[in-house]
């Protein structure tokens, strides 16, 4: 674990940097504390770079955050986490497309978005008590509570596994909210514009074919409810886990 | 432009190498053009990975394929862009979540998922000829044949956009799609599971507010109707404009 360094944990704000100040369209950066970790908290799927013989790889894993860190895992056999153990630096991205923008002229094309990008040090969970903390994260930050009820993870399994964390060192939120945006003299074109919403829901949730006779799903699960956002359910579980983020 | 090396185009697979082969869950994993090129265009959205003085980056952005080349736009200005001109190695990766798997042990839980990563040298586009047709193909791409319809871009407009290509060298797909796949003796067990499927989807089409009375939203974004899947209007859309693909 990381120990003596001082973190971000303690303020509003993530610092600003060459690293992670937004340049292009500065107007749509935010550096809070609240706004990043918004976006974060509403996301299961994260992208991770990495850098192996200065080839870049970018792989799609899932993450949770606690405080200033950010957690994520996989086989310990894996080369994502072979190679992010050694206090390797990362960029970990979460990114929601809210709409397609349809403008009148190709120029002004766009979407309507938000992104987080989150950089700092990988490094493997070594500490026992951290490790068994991160065992059930990976579960309880999705669906509260579930691991309670699950058969216990053996040894082996947990040998099998590698979580990996990483303290945000800089972060910063990209949003794009306003629909189509046009030129002043475009609007008096007669051309078609329009705004596309675009939304992640959760379908018809499958029972399991096997589940034995009387296993009824628990009402832990109510947030994942046929029609629901997506994002909406993982926020509402992230505070029912974590209500003092 | 890229001219004489040999290219992946006239090959039904990409070539399987230490850098693209899938490792863990090696059963998972895809190199044919077929399988690869179908995730690759249903998707808008793609997330590329690129390394400025060893830090990874990875940036959320629009793309789209010709043949076994990847394209990608953004502003002349943009930190992203500069750092990609000069055949700098990137990772193109694309991932959509199908569904969130709950199992009866923490160790099992998993998603349906399907993504691909394309490696390979980003070059901006300088010659005139391509530069025009990837104008053309940012919006025709997503909406066949708008740009005809659109005011012209401006030769301004054009110099403040950059365009990157990627001819792919390698590729992989990796795809799950089993749901609940629990040890064998835990379906002895009295522990509920379920697969939770998960769509993006389109919203309702919101015309610009703007619109000249009389214009009407045009019969060519019919694919793009509220409640459809967005990866069915994006591969329909991508079929019209790329028959031969």
């Amino acid at each position: 674990m990381k120990t003596a360094e001082p973190t971000n944990a303690d303020t509003a704000s993530y610092p600003l940097t060459a690293r992670n100040r937004v340049k292009r369209r500065h107007d749509r950066g935010f550096y809070d504390h609240e706004t990043v970790h918004k976006i974060l908290d509403a996301s299961m799927m994260c992208h991770v770079s990495y850098v192996i013989d200065g080839q870049p790889y970018c792989t799609p894993t899932f993450f949770w955050r606690e405080g200033t860190k950010l957690y994520w895992h996989g086989s310990s056999a894996s080369r994502m986490l072979k190679n992010q153990t050694a206090q390797q630096r990362v960029c970990l991205t979460v990114a929601f497309l809210d709409s397609l923008v349809l403008a009148r002229c190709g120029f002004n094309h766009s979407a309507d978005y938000r992104a987080v990008m989150a950089f700092g040090n990988a490094y493997l969970v070594t500490d026992p008590e951290e490790k068994e903390r991160a065992g059930i994260a990976m579960v309880d930050r999705f669906f509260p509570d579930r691991t309670a009820s699950l058969r216990e993870t053996t040894a082996q399994e947990m040998k099998a596994t590698s979580f990996i964390a990483m303290e945000i060192e800089e972060a910063s939120a990209k949003i794009r909210a306003k629909g189509v945006a046009d030129d002043d003299e475009d609007y008096e074109l007669p051309i078609y514009a329009e705004r596309i919403p675009v939304k992640t829901v959760i379908g018809a949730p499958e029972p399991c074919p096997r589940l034995l006779p009387g296993v009824e799903r628990p009402a832990s699960l109510q947030a994942y409810s046929e029609g629901r956002l997506l994002e909406d359910a993982l926020t509402d579980a992230y505070f029912l886990q974590y209500p003092a983020s």
